[in-house]
């Protein structure tokens, strides 16, 4: 069960409201890698969790934190939309100065949300539950939030520079140290994974069992032309667990064969032949 | 430019026909992690690649590689779906025994695809460039591949279990020990780049920047009741790259304003007050 | 079986072209509250409606006059896109003032549609079968009728403000009375519905058979900090339909257990402990 | 910001594992009007609220004790999934009685999630930010919060007939009261705004500017054939706010005119004539 | 402006219900090819028609009896739904052989519809937008027209075999018969405007513009391993409008550039080096 | 298998950098009729084809030279991109005549994929398996690529008066050059697979089976007033095939019944009666 209380996590506060910005920062909300991602991927993990307590709480707390997140972001863009208006929209489209700027606004944030936040990204596509993933493996999630974190301090980062405005660019630093904070806590619980059981997901799938494919664990295919991807540490050396030294294949050859499809039953109706399917009536 | 060979990569056989296990299968082919993703995303990664050429040309090995991938699960699924009709179907509709294994059938392999893959999941979702990430970082797209490889073999060594038919076990333990050697492959690579830059991406936001919020970087806050979160590696000792010291943050307090919006212009029709607005015509 | 008549229900006039205007109108055609929505909403409730005829001929009533008004919208868009170009975007690119108009255009107008209305929202998201619902439970669909007219007129009223246009604004004229005559209709719907079933969907699963929970249905939990939902109708005096009185539960406990998820099978290679699954080849 | 606490608002237990009733139980959580949706809906609203407070902290109760409901409703489906294994899906392929059961299995339950719940209804479609609806009006809100529990609490009555387990049964009717509840909450809330500022959304958009339009605020239009639809509480009397009278038109006549649309510029492509568009090289 | 008559174009008789054909059926109603993307794509390519008054006209015809179309599915899914029930479905878990049939009901059918046609495909995948064009160029839209009445008349086929229900065959055999005057009817129009303004689309884009890409017009490039392509018609003699000769291209070398993308400004963060990027603070 | 080469097809060279350009590029990149279209429709169709051998290697040729084609056009809009930042757009909003630039830029080029292309259209939806077909009917899939070809080449004519950058445009006409030849190709084949089976898909079903439906094949419903369309080549004359002569219906009469659904069971709770469901619990 949850409560909620009433002051942010974080203090947010704009300079002055900036319609086209409040579009952009939309994508840090509601796109592929924005808080409500990592608010559904944490709380997800967490409720589906079979492993050790330790592992399903600290999900629970940081999944926790990030609705916070999504709570500061709608509060972020709600005060960049401020003092917006529809008529505003009708003065604008007579000065294509004004125009500008309205051209670069979401017409939503007029129209459906009335100056509010919402579930989408910075192009408006609607935020998505295909952008997560709780698979109940740790180790393969734990990548997959250390990922989400990467990808989401990049974007902040980047939308750092896209203002002048001091009081959006100090929310943005909260994030980006605490998007730098929850990587580290993602490598930290990656090396304790890897330590334990291996760093191959899934380790309890044995190499052994992949017996006659084992060559194929070593070995890189060369199948775009030049060999700049020899000089790689994936193409000479060991592998990480030390388990076998790499192969790079030159000239790789295809090791399987030319597949040839059957011919599919007539009330499939690939027109093969020009004979007529009986319909029996 | 590309070119392609007849012959498969590896050799795609199966022992008999099996419409549910192919249904099944759509799930590594067409599924958020399934090999159309891994196919488009480096392949993008690749084309829009602004870095070495080391990098760029092992985008392109593998995306290219992946390609292949595709190419055989197309195969696999249609040799399982061999001789199924539609026919059968109306058979089984009188036979609860045969309707059970009609009941667990993709409709679309019949009805939309005549007995061939689909570009969907094993739920029948259309594939969505939204499953992909080419952010033009690294480290943050080697992490985005390490993820991908590790959901990707988790879900083949959950298949693998879902079948007795050891013609597709065969086919399955090649693209397992594909995805061991893809993870050895993104690891090599990513030791690289945390060497070279550090471990926090974007690298090039410095530290020093979030000065304010430092203490953000090295904070876990205990949000889930309990304090089972506290036992790991997360909680104490230093930051990965050692540059720091974690904080467990028992009780944590909320360091923001409870915020409160402004009251929008009457052309938003928000209802605030029973005055109507004035329409000029 | 339907027909067409090549008049439209009202007169659509444009006093000028404006496509940036044509790209926000486009909400009310295809968004999720456009007049797709409607028209598809009432058509579906219509076709598979099992209740008393009056409700199924009512439904085909409005849902054919909705077909009329995506018409309507379409012929306002063309209207609003007559004489755009492409070569104008080519010229446009080299002046400001006339690129901030072709950045507020949907460059879909130009290259998809040629000047036409798309079956997508302001943003350029496709419309989608799940923005509409048709349950078969008549009050559970009027309200959602309601709610749907409700968020249009909105829509339409907030747009009205967007444009000095009076031949736009006379179309939207016409569509803020139907709306305002829609939600009327449904109104009197509901209110037919309650008096013979009750307030409460579906009315046929009794609130006895809920017996050992019932007090659930009375009390409110004050689950945000603070006590000012406290005030609202919500939390004191009868409920609507009489049956009982409302509680204000201003410090809630959680009722349920710390849920325990056991531990899956080896197979799903959570990879709990870290030995290896059997695999028999 | 936001806390959460280890127990679960209510009990949930299952007498006996059940993944087909697992994959039909995601409709309440994934799908368009699950838990996920009200949960996100009221959040949303909730922080863009800009009308009074008590509304704004009564939108954060109800969507934070949501949160618990998404929270409850995985831990459910993680029961009813608890046991099953790939290997069994393997075993059951030969038998067709067990093979009734795997095909009604959502077969992303093993392959994607490793048995926890998943973002996605009961036919493995995504959850979408397009479900739900923050207008920023109060009145066109709270129809919409009343529309989206009255098709909820449908779906989980017709769900509580799907199944004998009475373990499952309790937590549904844990569910169908809260949803009970929660009609007549919005009820109250709408019952307060219809009397402050009168039944049309938006109330501040005057009758009087629709004054051309005005007859058509209260006509009934008879598209349909037949006139069963002239004995309905829409078609004569009194409007709901008493503000008029309904007409019934019975042989309804289009107001508008045959559109004709203009001929397009010539590098539109549209092939309207045989000659060639000239191209500046 | 539309009008609805109550009777159906074609008599819509099941002889018995059966729920798993209903899911199929979705399909052909909701699909990728189904009667509601006809029904929406000759709506909208007429209504946003620039063309002659005759091509408009048709397009109202046909698209005005697919609604119609759409009409008759949901009557017809709706009658194979016909007494099924929740709790159907719990007895049946108890019994494999009926639990097979469950397996293969869409279970929205029930829990969503109460029994009615949804408006998705035979995967509950919802209808979309993006379905469908209407481009504003006659000779390219009715190119999409053939292609979809052709994909829509295979699926048919495939479904008449499905079912031994002769009811259904019997309203089948009308749409099979439609959809093939749809196929003629799109064949007359498109060999008219192919007569009048040549066979590429589009026609007024002019050959000679592509003057020194004009070999590019008439080669075939061998690119896949094998000269099978060689053997058919694209590879030698003239082109269907005897403007030039096939080329067949044996070994294609690529002629463009390979690309080399230039570093990006630091503030865009791909740490190509290990400098800190300067922030003004 | 799968090769890449690192040279581009053909060159692709840009004047000068133009970030509004690119977005409108992404159209036919990652739009419905984009080049990722193409090449996952063709490489499908070939991967599944069950017919003779040299359609299958003819679609593995255009599907391998369509990869190719979307790798030029990821080169186009990178460098299209060239030199863009994220601090221009802070330093452009706060000039109105470079703000409209940036109004036009589509926000992920900066924040998502810094400067690279997205696999996304011009509008920022994500590319969708949905927009591709391979039903393993030879005929209707080569309609469906003329189809895609032609709308493909009428988007890339639009876009090429969209900009005078002569590099760019040196591109476009290479492209349009190869979608000339494409749909001369899909022609050929057409025209071969007409010969050899008849026009109608599937030409399998036999037209006597529609037999009592039989003048439905080649009426015309006149269902939208005017007869502007009975001057068609589809009203009148003989069928493209000679298989019979069409018939315009001038008052075309419904020909099936007014349908009358059946009550649903109660657990359906449809409430058409005010009775409550007996709960056993």
């Amino acid at each position: 069960m949850f409560r909620h209380q009433k002051q942010l996590q974080f203090e947010v506060k704009v300079e002055r409201p900036d319609p086209m910005l409040a579009r952009q920062i939309q994508e840090i909300l509601g796109g592929q890698f924005g808080e409500m991602t990592v608010m559904m991927q944490y709380l997800f993990q967490g409720f589906n969790c079979r492993g050790e307590e330790k592992y399903k709480d600290m999900l629970m707390d940081i999944g926790t934190e990030e609705i916070g997140h999504v709570e500061m972001l709608c509060s972020l863009i709600s005060q960049l939309m401020d003092g917006a208006s529809p008529a505003a929209q009708a003065e604008a489209a007579k000065d294509p100065a004004m125009a500008a700027i309205m051209g670069g606004i979401n017409p939503q944030h007029l129209i459906v949300s009335g100056l509010g936040a919402l579930p989408t990204s910075s192009t408006g596509v609607p935020w998505s539950g295909a952008y997560i993933v709780a698979s109940g493996n740790l180790l393969a999630d734990m990548r997959s939030n250390l990922h989400a974190e990467s990808q989401g301090r990049l974007q902040v980062a980047r939308l750092y520079h896209m203002t002048t405005d001091e009081g959006v660019r100090a929310t943005l630093r909260k994030m980006l140290a605490r998007d730098r904070y929850h990587q580290y806590q993602w490598m930290a619980a990656i090396a304790e994974l890897e330590e334990k059981n291996g760093v191959v997901v899934p380790a309890s799938f044995p190499a052994e069992a992949e017996l006659e494919a084992q060559p194929q664990a070593y070995a890189f295919w060369n199948l775009s032309e030049g060999v700049e991807s020899a000089s790689g540490p994936w193409a000479a050396g060991n592998a990480p667990d030390g388990s076998g030294e790499f192969v790079y294949i030159d000239e790789p050859l295809p090791e399987g064969q030319a597949p040839v499809a059957k011919v599919p039953a007539p009330e499939l109706h690939h027109d093969l032949d020009s004979s007529k399917v009986l319909i029996n009536k």
